[in-house]
């Protein structure tokens, strides 16, 4: 049974996602997302789970951070996950009592029109997450009357769920992935695929970002995420994360990383694993395993004089 | 006296960055990026100043979302701010004396060395804002012996320096951008400018991006940052800041942004400005507004027949 | 009535070609293409056709030469004429007289089948032109008892057809143009025009070729044809002939002309007129004149700080 | 001792070419570059020099068709040679004597400055070749004074050279190749090469020959010449000749190769063999074949999950 480190207390969405991505792995909770990257790093855990981006707040800028010049861990799976904000109460509380709510920021933000509407008269007090929130009001002296927090939550810690779904917008996604130290084989491909890079340039030219989409885009490899962030030297100076369709066995995929890495600095791999939404990429005339491989023969024959 | 907005207390790195931009405004101290961008919005103030990157942190998303979604603001000033921290406490405090150290977590991270080496034993506690702990810290009853902060937060708030520039990096900078209500002139060109944008895609098919920075390359527009962010349509929909050289009056400017608003769903202009560092671009070949008007003179020829 | 100068003598396909282009024109038969432009240039006519290209043989370089290096002119029309060949004697004469047939190499070449297969003793003679052959015939003492010539060249020298369409392959095509100076206005555009143009680099760098595609392609301006010339000066150094889609009245084509101009060291109009094909070109979104004046506006509001 | 076939008669610059390429060879003259061709082809030969391009004239079209259409051969030399005429009489034949002059009309063209200066009394006849005009001229009664034509045909032919070098430009040169039958290893690389190539669209679309040079470019390979050829079916549809630095054993040019063979209708090598200029190409960052080689083992370790 595997032991995954994941961004806890017990009832956070990111164990929602760890259920998920692996319902019979022994979970261990860890206060940040850099303390759960490094159980998995110091071999406490298998692996681990943390979000990567979420479709309204956008990248987890620690997580991409860790990715880059932490060491190296690899994403062998991901998951997309609603978020879905249910209002926690302890047992016997009924919608009237509620005076005090307490919740994360982004989720006073995100259930801002329910609030408004279902409860106009209650106090909402920021809590530092949703599970955490949901803790508390499972304490029987605590100050507040209910939580804005995962469902999973109020399973954690005995409450009951009074509304579910009360998000503005119910669209809203977060992408987790899960992670290991990388000392094996990839994940098989599967013909739906997703991989991830880091590139650090080798000399900050103008030019340099349109250079690297060239070498995906000559090899038909549709990008789906481009994020820069800074290296730390300055104003100006970036890196940059590329998650884009295909697998790294896939010939494509691999001559587009290898011509990254021979114009960039440093390519660092993260890992190719399946898509969690299924869709399989849009392939390109001349750039299938097969037309690869037949050209890889015919090059072999032109370099022998055969022609 | 023009009034200004900016993101309080006063005290913040962001005072001083509107201190040093216009050094004879009127500082309207507000709670957030927000708040500082709505008070120039409603008139409340005739502008505003606000972070909008730094070296370390990347990216402050909450002014790149407000500038992409809310009313339209332009900017027309850029700063650079080093980021020098102090050890600041009430007068007549020593070093032995401190055991109880306040302020924002970011400079937690920031300081650790010193702290480590200088404080060994002393307790750090995450304040709100760094300003925030030097306010109270100011006050006489307050749990704290010093707070760490801008040297800005000592003089408002009465405290003495201790130490100067106890950051492990010396070298981090911030980016500050001052904002106006579109309705008036662009900042004249300078020969130095930057030009800020916000690009939504028509269809987000596979090589808008490479599609969008070949309309900058070919009129040898160099781009100095791009940052993706999420449309909120869900994982893989994003649109895009570009910042790049050059002012919109340039001919070569003008072009590409003609270029990406044929081509984009909607482009927003965020304002064309000096640049703080005051680098000259690099002016490619047959891209000058000589050469450009030159081409158009001939145009205006071809196109009457006369060749 | 215009005065035409073609490429004689009278019963070339180039005077079909006149015929088509400009049946009331009056004809003035020249030795050579250089003549033939060179009266148009001195006004000793008001135009000229001469061949550009042949569906099989290529480029008619003379022609191109001349448009390259040559006082100015203006393509004004262009008509694609199939090459029918007709075996052409005097009349009274059966197919089994036929013993010589005089024609020019090219029509040996193109016919062989048909001549093999007809008459398989006959002894095929090359002649200066297929015009200049069945004049050849004509006389009354002539030694070839048949021509292969244009059918036009028949009726010009009173000769009967044998047979008509004998050429191997029924679909070659000549591209005619018609010429003029430049000194008025050019066609109107008619949505379904022709742009040609010839390109001398400024510095003959790597990638320079690629460049100029570039300029065409971001405008979604589409190349019908490609032609490298030597520029005299020694191998390797070339100039190129471009043929694209559009008018230079349309905006893309507009920007496109200037952006070449900008980049490249020389360019030479040589005219926009109607597609002999009446193909409309495939315009890519955000390329339409409403766009580009769309795109226009906005920029004049920008440049003005009203967003 | 190998046995070349050459574009003849004895005497042309084609001999002297062949003669500079393979001092030891046996001589092979024929009619025509497609009778030379198929005599290597058939065997009669071990190979063929024939011309490719001339610096004034461009290229030498039914090279490139034969190389195109023809039974498949192979380029392993090439060699630039200058194109120096000279005046050729019998001996004892005087200036003052000369009243008419018998040469190519190409020699006609490009000889025309000294004609007029020297001989301006002179009537010069256009012959077959400057070595069938050399040929004439040797005959004790013929009915020309002398002949224009390569100093080699003068020693072929008994004349006496009375001026050497009279072209108008003394810079012109053509460009020869040697080939052979596709049955063995090509020439060595050595630094400085040079790959031909043939390359049918597999679909004539927008934007083909930007995507086929965009191959080349991203892989730092410089293309040499391009050329385009009617493929026979109607107005508008091509096939290109390339020439580019670099050997089909580089890493770079391979992968180049491969690419192209992948989104190409057809693609037919014609060979990798030294430069004639000795010129070096100009490899970018990212290219060497240390710079694959490095790669490709980074991508060795990615795909085995050890990164």
């Amino acid at each position: 049974m595997p032991r995954l480190a994941y961004l806890g207390p017990e009832g956070t969405f990111t164990e929602e996602a760890l259920r998920l991505l692996d319902p019979a792995a022994e979970r261990l909770p860890c206060a940040t997302v850099s303390a759960a990257l490094n159980a998995a790093r110091a071999g406490d855990a298998d692996g681990a789970v943390v979000p990567l981006e979420n479709s309204v707040e956008g990248a987890i800028t620690t997580t991409l951070d860790e990715f880059a010049w932490g060491e190296p861990l690899m994403i062998n799976a991901e998951l997309l996950l609603p978020v879905r904000f249910s209002l926690l109460a302890r047992p016997g509380t009924e919608m009237p009592h509620i005076k005090r709510v307490y919740t994360h920021p982004a989720a006073i933000t995100q259930c801002r029109a329910y609030v408004s509407r279902e409860l106009p008269d209650a106090v909402v007090v920021a809590a530092p997450s949703t599970a955490a929130a949901a803790q508390e009001v499972s304490l029987p002296g605590s100050p507040y009357d209910a939580a804005i927090a995962a469902p999973i939550a109020g399973e954690h810690y005995g409450l009951v769920e009074l509304a579910s779904d009360i998000g503005d917008r119910t669209d809203t996604v977060t992408r987790f992935v899960k992670v290991c130290r990388p000392d094996g084989p990839l994940p098989e491909a599967t013909g739906s695929d997703r991989t991830s890079l880091v590139v650090f340039l080798a000399d900050d030219h103008p030019g340099a970002l349109l250079e690297m989409l060239t070498e995906f885009s000559v090899r038909g490899v549709n990008l789906t995420r481009v994020e820069s962030r800074p290296t730390g030297d300055g104003i100006g100076r970036y890196f940059f994360h590329f998650d884009f369709e295909g697998h790294a066995a896939d010939a494509r995929v691999g001559e587009a990383l290898a011509g990254l890495h021979r114009i960039a600095g440093e390519v660092r791999f993260l890992g190719s694993y399946p898509r969690a939404d299924g869709i399989a990429p849009q392939v390109k005339r001349g750039t299938t395993d097969a037309e690869f491989a037949q050209a890889g023969d015919w090059l072999a024959r032109v370099r022998a004089g055969q022609v």
